[in-house]
């Protein structure tokens, strides 16, 4: 069964004229995940008719505004929308203190529940799982903790001799925000979509190390060190007006590379 | 000297595919005074080209997130934006409370001054003065307390014989959320420029009530009680699709009316 992945915002820390902040909704086993939540998620998903009534689970890489600071306008407005299913959260623990005293002013008359799971970024573990979907964290380089997380899809496959088994593949792996780090590959070896972000290209290196982002150049030698099938590209620099130039730079090194724009949808 | 109004945002708390949340920017006497921030304000800002360096004051009417939630966002961005001179906000006490905990998280290291100014929302007062321009609050009708923002442009003219006389002119009222209120008419009598919230139809009459907005035909009812020049529709409810039912509510009772829609600039 074949997933998608959203893009709802690909732009880095200064918005632009034609990029948000990070956003993703990924579709996978027909279940909704929201992957980071950057000012205007809510807007773009509303634009795009999807069914927020359908999502439940909500992953925050790391806690810059820029991948957080549209949860509490689309928490609030569940609210409004009278949802009474729970939404969970699995996020830095300090994202619950700043957005507790936020929820109790704006949507204390809410009738659903919202559940914190704090997640330590420097691990690499499991931290959802359900019949068909497993999300681990993937620890990234960056100025604050940070992780990324690895969707795994598994499905019950009938084997030549009539009997049942499990085939689990890595289907999609959101990396960002990150310095270069092969640390990462174990994790993601073999993945079937990598996001990896390409905030700068190598001409602006120096800033890429200062700042701990990537470079096009590097987020391509990621998926080809980890036997990607396919990468996508994003978090760009506000400085970067012509985004081909991102494509241009990897392309070489990973030839299967693509472009996140907002409102496309990629299968994973 | 003629001003201007830019609409950012005119939907009401629930976004549609064609509303952002209030937001709108006044341009008096080449001052930029931003008057609410929902969620995406920064992005449509950025999107029009509008220089933020140039903004230096931003009113909030109320603490309804539609109303407010873009704040951090655009106050963080700023930091990064190397700015600073000081930004000054004018809003109910409790805005600063709310804040204060999410800038020393996300923007701790702003080389720019925050200032907070507390308003009565229930008392019609001076609230910002210059050389040229002067912000009253205006006293609205709500389930929170929540004012209304009046903009007079005073100029230097000469006289008949030769002397220097100060000309005042109310240039612009925002009147947004409320129910329909007779007591704000002494206020805005004569006002150039009205905004007043048309959340509803009289066709929803009861709910709004209910919910402490006004109709179409209320905000037109006001407009020509208090002789207002002009009438902006805004702060669509999202059960109305076709906004042009507003402004047929409204035109038989008050005849110069138009509807407010994101990215429009009317003269004031």
């Amino acid at each position: 069964m074949k997933g998608t992945v959203t893009i709802l915002g690909c732009g880095s820390a200064k918005p632009t004229k034609t990029t948000s902040p990070s956003s993703q909704l990924v579709n996978l086993h027909d279940k909704y995940f929201l992957v980071d939540c950057g000012e205007g998620t809510l807007l773009t998903m509303q634009r795009l008719g999807v069914h927020t009534s359908r999502l439940y689970n909500i992953f925050i890489s790391h806690l810059h505004g820029d991948h957080c600071f549209g949860l509490i306008g689309l928490l609030t407005t569940l609210g409004m929308l009278k949802r009474t299913q729970p939404m969970h959260i699995y996020a830095h623990k300090d994202l619950e203190k700043l957005l507790t005293p936020l929820l109790e002013y704006h949507a204390n008359d809410r009738q659903y529940e919202i559940i914190f799971h704090a997640i330590n970024p420097r691990k690499n573990e499991v931290i959802y799982e359900d019949n068909n979907v497993t999300v681990e964290t993937i620890p990234l380089k960056h100025s604050v903790p940070t992780c990324g997380f690895l969707f795994k899809e598994s499905q019950r496959v009938q084997k030549e001799d009539g009997s049942f088994e499990r085939s689990v593949r890595k289907a999609y792996a959101y990396c960002s925000d990150t310095m270069y780090s092969e640390k990462i590959l174990p994790i993601i070896e073999g993945v079937g979509t990598l996001y990896h972000e390409s905030t700068f290209l190598e001409s602006m290196g120096a800033r890429s190390k200062e700042v701990q982002h990537s470079t096009a150049a590097q987020a391509a030698t990621i998926a080809q060190k980890a036997n990607a099938g396919k990468l996508i590209l994003g978090h760009y620099s506000a400085r970067v007006e012509d985004h081909n130039l991102f494509l241009q730079e990897a392309q070489p090194i990973f030839d299967n590379c693509v472009l996140a724009e907002e409102n496309l949808t990629f299968e994973i």
